[in-house]
């Protein structure tokens, strides 16, 4: 019986909560501490929460730390800072800081004999896996990426700051009949906003102007000027009720010519009820990969690039070989 | 500019001329002959052909060999042989037998310093990889794999044992409304032949009692008996023009639950117009991977499960990250 992964989570919102539920699913792994930022009084984990400033206490006694902060201004500042101490996972979701963050965790790993994975989840993550696998295997070929239906945070929060709005919710939704056209193998040259349609749940304040919210929306330049955009006004309770939860999913097709002229097709889909606690479970199964890694003898920065499948199973290699190939 | 990969085609059927096919779509990969049993001057291939009784003296001149003979007779003979002179790759797919061949196959290669890739394709290949994948990440699940629309050549070779039948293909088709209740999260229970239905093309021999024929065919047991079957007449030409091409394909599906009662669903499909050059184009990735891993000092045998997404492409690590991550 192999002992189990010691694990700590850095950060208690969404993300960190999905990790402590899929640390329950995973009997391989053991949660040993939430840290958080906050006073630990205030913070109500079923499990022992420690003041984030306690962290290197742990050092020797955790082995992989799955970090749950924001990519905006926690990640950049814990990710290398972490790395140094101890085996790190996380979902940076900056795209186009990724190199220069790679770089960063990179060198306190190296320098700290750890392992950390970076930017690890569904997109960057498992979508980027396929996006590289459709590429390797159908060279002569097009990628499409199709977003949600889902909650999109950065448009939600650009609704919210348009005078006269109290609260709203922006889902992005594929346009059907492009991902119909892509899986027929006509291969067609999409922009992402042939791609999306935004659909917005706005709760206004007591006596705004509904016309001149929905046109302020509608109009707002790079987040919805350039789609088809829907607006709908509900009451605060409606919205409760009805979208609080944060589904989210996609679709990545690789269309592509082999031969003569035979169309092959490649399709990764997702269809979450639960966006965080889907990335967490990913996140999970990381941490195991991370952890074997560095049992290995491995250090450095790695990516789901960099990743064989097998050490994200809890199954040895035979087993893997036997049940699952 | 880093040399190319200079690579031999061991077989040369449909899969073979498939992998021709693909190598023709790689810049960074060169054919260096392709081998065959047959006489090199009976064999219409645009390469140089080598008779198989030669292979040994392209010991250093070739890379990786990419097996492409059949699993029953060919590979477990010539997978250890030519395991131990260079870097191979196979499509070994007798599922039940796998564990005996790595094992072979792994003798062979590291007792003569070489890498091999063993079953790999599409199923074995990335469908072992999204069953892996589905259970790392969704303990708590469940995997349906769907295989389809294409054709069976199992069942086409057995519906051309039955006397009074000149030719026939077979194909192999999913239960829509299976599929979609597995996409809806309804986790059903299904057998293989609640998934699939058996669609039969079937060429008589002149004054053959079709009636009989086609009671033979339902009535086969393992085959057809517990599906749902139909069989259609058709002659000679009819078969010739509407079912010689080698469409297959299928779905991996994993429905899972996380947190209180969050539904999960990853799917992975292909739509193949041409199953046999789809699975030439898997190779000559992995060709690449095997190629790498060889470079980096590794040898022994290995699976899809052992290698990282990022050794099947011809960019640097700093390209994917920066590109497809």
């Amino acid at each position: 019986m192999p002992s189990n992964i010691k694990v700590g989570i850095v950060g208690y919102g969404n993300l960190g909560r999905g990790v402590e539920k899929a640390i329950k699913q995973n009997s391989d792994i053991e949660l040993v501490a939430v840290f958080s930022r906050r006073q630990p009084s205030d913070v109500a984990a079923a499990s022992g929460v420690v003041h984030i400033s306690e962290v290197e206490k742990y050092k020797g006694e955790i082995d992989v730390m799955i970090l749950c902060g924001g990519s905006a201004t926690d990640l950049p500042e814990q990710g290398p800072e972490l790395a140094a101490l101890f085996n790190t996972v996380d979902s940076f979701d900056t795209h186009a800081k990724i190199p220069e963050y790679f770089e960063r965790v990179n060198a306190a790993a190296e320098k700290g004999g750890n392992v950390s994975v970076i930017s690890t989840g569904w997109d960057p993550g498992l979508f980027s896996l396929n996006r590289l696998l459709g590429e390797a295997i159908l060279p002569e070929g097009k990628e499409y990426t199709f977003w949600g239906k889902g909650v999109s945070q950065g448009h939600s929060d650009a609704i919210r700051r348009v005078p006269g709005v109290k609260n709203g919710v922006q889902y992005t939704i594929p346009v059907e009949s492009a991902v119909e056209r892509v899986r027929g193998g006509e291969n067609p040259e999409l922009t992402t906003k042939e791609k999306h349609l935004r659909e917005c749940y706005v709760v206004a304040e007591e006596g705004a102007d509904l016309k001149r919210i929905e046109n302020e929306i509608k109009e707002m330049p790079n987040y919805f000027a350039d789609y088809e955009t829907t607006v709908h006004f509900i009451s605060e309770d409606e919205l409760k009720q009805n979208h609080s939860a944060m589904p989210h999913g996609g679709t990545v097709l690789r269309s592509g010519v082999t031969g003569e002229n035979s169309t092959q097709i490649i399709e990764f889909g997702l269809k979450l009820d639960s966006n965080p606690e889907f990335t967490a479970s990913v996140l999970v199964a990381y941490a195991r990969a991370a952890y074997k890694l560095s049992k290995a003898g491995q250090s450095g920065a790695k990516t789901v690039f960099d990743i064989p499948f097998g050490l994200l199973s809890p199954k040895s290699p035979e087993q893997l070989r036997k049940e699952l190939l």
